[in-house]
């Protein structure tokens, strides 16, 4: 059998499924988004993930509105949309690329409305539905210039850390930090991956580890403690990792691991390569100090699998991301570029370009 | 309830009992030893853990052969003694305390009965239990030594953070890296231990936060990766572990991801302290290079609790242990003082002493 990268989100003949990946990798299987809440269940309960993932869906989302809609005007449509893309933002409040797609699309059907003459229901469903399908196939062409540009980083490594899965799955096709590695894979490069478990969720495990075995990549598995034995040990070219949100210093908020990882990196010289699409920048934001982390339940830790391994009643501390403050990275992969320090200057200089 | 520091072994009227660990924190089981086989396997299977402890339980095995043997000379006796000693040494070949606490009683045997006169079973029996209690409250005495001595380096520090489980239950009583904490806790000092759950057995999570929480101790459970943001964020004073072996230049073999955490503590500035009893030392053994690391099977990390996480056939690597230079250690406690860098110097001008 071929071996293949895998897609977490598809849309065809206005069928929209999403690979669930709480069931990962035990069992495959597509779901079928019938109505919002159908959305709304699977961004909140982690079914899909991944920044960009959760934006491609949350925009789908919409249009599954707009089709499963009985609203009789434009109007009445709108306002449905509206109130509903609220509903479907509020499954992920942290999650920036879930209202950013969404804002996105209504704002572009305020336009359209505004614009067109004698509008009907199903045209406005139809753009909807395209510009869906545009957030999807510009986050695979920036998932795609990411792996392009980000390869030219990589030449003489072969043995390259990651943590968490900032992979195909959690985007269009490609991944971000994976998005260098499928290239040179599917260039002929032989790559070794060490994927983090990345606990409590063990995305590293569950899903990074499942992907690359599903695209014939080589990958050995470690707990995330291990990442510092390994960088001393195993010959550890680089590191790579995704993003979830870059402050405009270029500090960088991702899953809880990975500064430790970042700072591990430093100590044996080994490159650290934040990779991410040019919309995880928050130019708002001046440093990490200022990006606010998600604290999640106790259990999440205490028990896993259904099991419980601590003690009833521990005080358990649970942060889902953590800061990398941006002297540990030695560049960040974007669509348009990569940007090396000073961050401070070349993300803006980027921006402007 | 009073809240008490847990002890793990105990031998009353002959009759042997160890806390069974693999069934904590849910289920608090005390295994009575009868046989030798019973003390094989208690350590084989980690019901019994933790350098010291595992010295005494072998100490204690000694024992049981001797009051189980139905010998009937004193030559026959001490055959039978030798083969079960390296019997139950194979049961944990890397745990240097198991072999050096049997090989101790057997080399004093050998002394006892090339002394005597007119030597009974009965008489070697008694001197063999007598030997293992000197080990067992040698053990404790030493673990009381470093609390006290260690005690002295965390004035005006509430907040320590911890990785596996060097506490009470890995020893006699009160532990290594834990007895500074059950010295100052019984003082009154209120002491908030952070506890790294220490991937892959968990022995933090299922171990450290139970035997503090029964001594009524502050404890908040981490996972590995979260050590690095809590340092940055949670005014972490100092950061303390046990040891498995210690070479002559200071560098520590001790469980896995122990490196990490001294890579992370050093980068924030926060001391790193090793507790250990003097018998950890390896000084035949130069620098940590010369220490060999166990590896485990894959399976503890890909399965969790019974339940697979990672893809079948996926390729795992797990070391049991690893290696933190002398570098990143602010100073080694051992009942007979704290060692400061140069520690290439100091552990021999101890050693003297």
């Amino acid at each position: 059998m071929d071996k293949l990268i895998v897609t977490p989100i598809s849309c065809t003949d206005r069928v929209v499924t999403i690979l669930d990946q709480t069931r990962l990798p035990a069992e495959i299987v597509y779901l079928e988004m019938k109505t919002v809440e159908d959305v709304y269940e699977a961004i909140k309960e982690l079914k899909v993930r991944g920044a960009p993932a959760i934006g491609i869906a949350g925009a789908y989302g919409l249009f599954i509105i707009a089709r499963n809609s009985s609203a009789e005007s434009i109007e009445d449509l709108i306002i449905e949309i509206k109130l509903s893309g609220d509903y479907l933002i509020s499954s992920r409040p942290t999650a920036v690329n879930l209202e950013w797609a969404i804002r996105r699309i209504i704002n572009k059907i305020d336009h359209f409305v505004y614009e067109g003459e004698n509008i009907s229901i199903d045209s406005l469903r139809d753009f909807i539905l395209s510009e869906a399908q545009l957030i999807h196939r510009e986050d695979e062409e920036t998932c795609f210039k990411i792996g392009e540009l980000g390869a030219t980083l990589f030449d003489g490594i072969d043995n390259i850390l990651t943590h968490c899965n900032a992979g195909s799955i959690a985007t269009s096709k490609f991944g971000t930090a994976l998005s260098p590695i499928y290239y040179l894979h599917e260039r002929g490069r032989k790559i070794h991956i060490f994927a983090d478990e990345t606990r409590p969720l063990l995305q590293g495990a569950r899903l990074t580890a499942w992907e690359l075995m599903e695209a014939g990549i080589m990958v050995t598995l470690i707990t995330d403690s291990m990442a510092g034995f390994v960088m001393a040990n195993k010959g550890i070219g680089a590191v790579i990792v995704g993003a979830d949100r870059i402050a405009a210093n270029g500090d960088v908020a991702n899953k809880i691991g990975t500064y430790g990882v970042a700072v591990l990196a430093k100590e044996h010289g080994i490159p650290f390569y934040v990779a991410a699409p040019f919309s995880t920048f928050d130019l708002t934001i001046e440093d990490g100090s200022g990006i606010p982390i998600e604290e999640r339940p106790g259990d999440e830790i205490a028990v896993i699998g259904g099991r419980r391994f601590a003690p009833i009643g521990v005080d358990v501390y649970n942060p889902a991301f953590d800061v990398t403050p941006n002297k540990y990275i030695t560049a960040i992969i974007t669509e348009k570029g990569i940007i090396k320090p000073p961050f401070n200057e070349n993300i803006i200089k980027l921006l402007k370009s």
